[in-house]
């Protein structure tokens, strides 16, 4: 039983376990980044984060660092301990060994089957309470894991580079860099923190795109950069018609997963070259996107990186299965003969998608706006 | 002669005398934009602006405001006072007589003829003279008029309306109401500040656009609209084949000029009508731009905003003529049907446009991109 009264509560100690969380952003997955930090008489006595899937959770590194501090203190943890056995013992049972007084959790397992069970735990064992706490900052950190878990897909980002005509590249295909190392910079980190990085067969045709992180230009520091690294995102390549040879670039620098609605038959030769052939149904030998992502959510993917085309980037924003879009634009037009922005025949303005610009922000020389289709609230302002 | 110390410079005048210059804003044309603060013993005593052409300039409204307080103090003003009789009596001569101490100007006069005269009158009667505070924001202030002063060309200012996939109408035509009201009144203050609004036949006809600034949507305080009503922009309808009837709604609110290739015996019937019709050199039935540009400055324009379709948009940015571009940016795709933002048939990369984007900015639910054509450097950044 708690032994001391544990005073107010701070937002300020769930700021900090937001910010240790965070170091999690690029190696956690297929589990959420969490943080934790651990508070005896106003003064921070622990702290943790999950680094990756399968080693010590958030609370069990703060535990250890609070050691006999811990007992009658506030444990400020960003997601609701777990109540379960995993690949780890449940943090909950951590906590209540560890005689902690109070724990605050920003939110509540996203999971439907568990949610609330680690807080129901914890009280059962006589400790205090409290949920909500910068929840939305929370929310908007995992916004990957908390919708596989609420809907069963993964969230989907829609990277794109364009000019200031939203052009994409000449009509001749000329296209390499339209954005500066900034930009690149910045893409680099969105795939560092995917766990899928998805493009299609034109793009990789067309650009020898092979969709690597690449440690020395994601001006992460090296503790993060060396977590990234063991943790790169899985590359999806959708080539319906397996248009694109085993000799690609792409095929040449790791292993890919290749969703299909060609023939099965091919499934050996990719297999050898160590790269899985995913046979998905489709029409016109266009690969069922949705089938895909719920495919991909079973396996664990939290966040997928679409970097692809207009024409494979217009048929995700077709069936409304776009979470988000960052557009990195450069201060220059392209021109009316260039390429466009997403192959999207709409007839009528009342077809076109509506969007709110969620943020417009210099990246170098570059410009990068975020924005998310409406009805589709973001994490961030939930 | 000066019977005071006149004490230390303190650039939070001369901050002042812009704002007041600022009000001028929507009426001065062609005249420049002027501001004019009068400080004794490190207080104000005196403040003026410049309103409309004909009307006394700012010094003469606050050396009155000062009065006798004007004797040893020192005039802070945005531009060198000037030193010839135009329509009013020089303002150096003004100032010396009010027995001003000290002047101190953000820049001298941009028209080489006179540059530097109006200090100098001021130098010989013994005052002391200081120039060069704040100068970049005076001049971004009177970018229009500098760049007459030193070009005896407009500056030209393009403002256009897109989607986020750059956009600007449907393949139909249909583009009314892309971006909402308070880009829409961001584009009146934009027509009420320029000297000129300058459209092609294109628009004309297809949106049955008139050009015309409109009081109620300006958003401005009484005396600024009433100001601005004073002074509405003349309308310039680039027509090189004489396509739109006089009939068209541009016709029947207000004289406009139009510039054409056409046969000028079309001239007495559109002078019957109040308008002016201009006739232009050019080649296939497209209107010399720069001589057009050219012969507006001789008229006294300061600034042009052109709201034009792509065709007419495309063929200044094409000729260099754009010093900078005010794209309004509503947030949806319009797809890959829609028409371009710009005319602009580039086949190689190279060939593109380099920009600097300046500002990125909210305007209700539509965002606000101001980019300028690199090399020519905006007179914010000068």
């Amino acid at each position: 039983m708690p032994n001391s009264d544990p005073g107010a509560l701070d937002p300020k100690f769930m700021a900090r376990a937001l910010e240790l969380a965070r170091k999690g952003l690029y190696s956690t997955h297929p589990n959420p980044r969490v943080g934790c930090v651990i508070v005896l008489d106003g003064q921070i006595v622990g702290e943790g984060w999950h680094a990756r899937a399968g080693e010590p959770h958030a609370e069990v590194h703060a535990l250890r660092q609070a050691g006999a501090r811990a007992r009658g203190a506030t444990a400020y943890v960003t997601l609701e301990p777990c109540s379960h056995h995993g690949r780890t013992p449940p943090c909950a049972d951590a906590l209540v060994d560890a005689g902690i007084a109070r724990v605050v959790a920003a939110m509540q397992d996203p999971n439907p089957e568990v949610s609330g069970r680690g807080l129901q735990r914890l009280m059962q064992a006589g400790i205090a309470v409290q949920s909500g706490v910068l929840e939305s900052e929370a929310r908007a950190l995992n916004a990957g894991f908390i919708k596989r878990m609420e809907h069963g897909l993964p969230f989907v980002r829609v990277k794109l580079a364009m000019s200031l005509d939203g052009r994409t590249a000449m009509a001749s295909g000329e296209s390499q860099w339209i954005t500066g190392p900034a930009a690149r910079a910045a893409v680099q980190r969105l795939r560092a923190r995917a766990s899928v990085v998805l493009t299609g067969a034109d793009t990789v045709l067309t650009d020898a795109a092979r969709l690597t992180v690449r440690p020395d230009e994601l001006g992460l520091n090296a503790e993060l950069t060396a977590l990234a690294m063991t943790r790169p995102p899985l590359r999806v390549l959708v080539d319906g018609r397996l248009r694109v040879p085993l000799t690609a670039p792409f095929y040449q620098v790791g292993a890919a997963l290749v969703a299909t609605c060609a023939a099965a038959e091919a499934r050996d030769r990719f297999l050898e070259q160590g790269h899985e052939l995913l046979a998905m149904p489709g029409s016109n030998g266009h690969v069922d996107l949705r089938k895909l992502l719920t495919e991909l959510a079973a396996r664990g993917v939290n966040e997928v990186l679409v970097e692809a085309g207009p024409r494979l980037a217009g048929a995700f924003a077709q069936a409304g299965l776009v979470d988000e879009y960052q557009l990195f634009v450069a201060a220059k037009f392209l021109g009316s003969s260039a390429r466009p922005l997403l192959d999207l025949p709409l007839a009528r303005m009342a077809e076109a998608t509506p969007l709110k610009i969620i943020e417009m922000r210099a990246v170098g020389d570059d410009w990068r706006i975020i924005a998310v289709p409406q009805g589709k609230t973001p994490e961030s302002q939930r």
